[in-house]
């Protein structure tokens, strides 16, 4: 019900129009979208639940808000597409009152703004329970470039952006006692990175326009977790390089840690070296750090020269560990 | 995550392609649609939770995942659109196991059969609190005919589908210990409408395909909240007249019953012949209610010639009664 919001004033009005792909918005029974000419359109949510994914102890409303539109957007930038259009569905306890609220929606309303996202719909609720925030990402991407997981093949390129294992290490912090507002330094980034993840829709995009990934991920399980899905959509196998991970922590939290949010991809080696140049272009490093090959599905750890298989640890958020 | 349901291999084996409008489903970072030629794409979402929307006591999991699907559905033919692909966000509390899970799912795998429906995408979660159930509906529409609320006129029919108040008849019985199972008869037939509505898809799309609605919304919260929605986004008044509703029920029932799912539409007085032949076509009861006019967002009630303001008392679901 896109109109359940007709009772939120505030949000209708803020949720200004900042797509020509929106047709109609907040107000009616549903919203109408109408992708450019020539895209498809691609959707996906994802769901957040307090005690689950998230804890009032060190998230405020905003950065919970953030955290809800920016996994969704990696979804976006995942599959290469450029997002316009979101949905919110959220169930508040009523302890929680109007102000926060506002401020969840204060913390969308940012970042959705800097995407020229608009905010279409949604649907409200009160909650006997915890928060609830369901995200529904809509975006656009030309035919046939879609970043899928199913397009590596053996001898490609294995790259991801950024850095590994951070936001493992913020969320290590934060359960230790360490807050947002009160850390310093890279104590400081990595708990931002956990909290306020930074989608990568740029890259997405160079990769889908330029025709330079085979097939791409986001990082929201963890490294091991996610390179497997790659590797089963495509029928190959791979061999990760531990020396050549991109990070400053414990090879464990680089390899295991979820909620990174940086892109995974496989490339030609052919177009290694355009690859390697939008590190420039976007202002974000792109390490190679293996090789599709080896036996179907099978995932391998290169670590000084002995191979050994790399088992996927679930990254189950932390109120399940 | 549309990837999150690589863990759930049984929902991606039966989301089995139902619509050629789906490019990509279940399996990667986001599904890819493809709405037909000269199509707009219609969005909504529906929340419902446990405790605020249905109850554990006296809803089957098949008939929440039913529910979960029909009421956006039902967004769906108030736009006159057809809907075709659906993503569900689930959370559920760890104590009912994986078969309320399967059970739920076939719920929704019934109805979206029905109406070719394709399940393309969704995110799960435990839940330390309720069961939530974001449902996401996508569907198309002809450019230029979709049904907003927007278009009604000073002079136009306000005509309703079906019957109303039995979905809040049913509610009291169930309140008052009545069970489903053991019911029978016009009681039975109350407790269904209002666990398992069936959304109003052919008749909202006739109204858009013969261009016979100025503006439609469909009944969720109630005739006197939703009738207002139709005025106030139009701007116009309209008068209802008592006499003529379509109920069985108390006239509180018919006039404030949340969660009956037919359509409320308004209708140029040229085409009532048009409208009311759809009772044949369709097999559903269509009644002229009362016609727009007077005083503008102004909702009057003619009960046997006296004119009085109807107030929108608000359908709060169960819960908070």
């Amino acid at each position: 019900v896109s109109g359940e919001f007709d009772r939120i004033a505030e949000i209708r009005r803020r949720a200004a129009r900042r797509s020509s792909s929106v047709v109609l918005g907040i107000g009616d029974d549903a919203a109408l979208l109408r992708p450019a000419p020539g895209c498809d359109t691609a959707i996906s949510t994802d769901l957040i639940v307090e005690g689950v994914h998230f804890n009032l102890d060190w998230a405020s409303a905003e950065l919970i808000g953030h955290k809800a539109l920016a996994v969704s957007v990696s979804d976006m930038a995942a599959m290469g597409a450029r997002p316009f259009a979101a949905l919110f569905s959220i169930a508040l306890p009523a302890a929680l009152g109007d102000e926060f609220q506002r401020r969840l929606y204060a913390g969308i309303f940012a970042l959705a703004g800097r995407f020229a996202i608009q905010i279409v719909g949604g649907d409200s609720s009160s909650s006997p329970g915890p928060v609830f925030v369901d995200s529904v990402l809509v975006g656009e991407v030309e035919r046939g470039r879609a970043l899928r997981r199913s397009g590596a093949r053996p001898g490609d390129d294995l790259w991801v952006s950024g850095t590994l294992g951070s936001s493992a290490w913020g969320l290590e912090l934060l359960r230790g006692g360490a807050r947002l507002e009160t850390s310093a330094g890279s104590d400081h980034d990595a708990i931002l990175t956990h909290l306020a993840p930074e989608p990568r829709v740029a890259l997405g995009r160079a990769l889908a326009e330029r025709r330079l990934a085979a097939a791409a991920i986001d990082l929201s399980d963890g490294l091991s977790s996610d390179v497997r899905h790659l590797c089963e959509e495509s029928h190959v196998g791979v061999v990760i390089e531990a020396a050549a991970l991109p990070t400053h922590r414990p090879l464990e939290a680089a390899l295991h840690g979820g909620e990174q949010f940086e892109l995974l991809f496989a490339s030609r080696p052919a177009v290694a070296s355009d690859v390697a140049e939008l590190t420039d272009v976007l202002g974000l490093s792109l390490t190679r750090i293996g090789r599709f090959g080896g036996p179907q599905d099978r995932v391998l750890l290169d670590n000084d020269g002995t191979t050994s298989p790399l088992s996927a640890k679930g990254w189950d958020h932390f109120a399940s560990r």
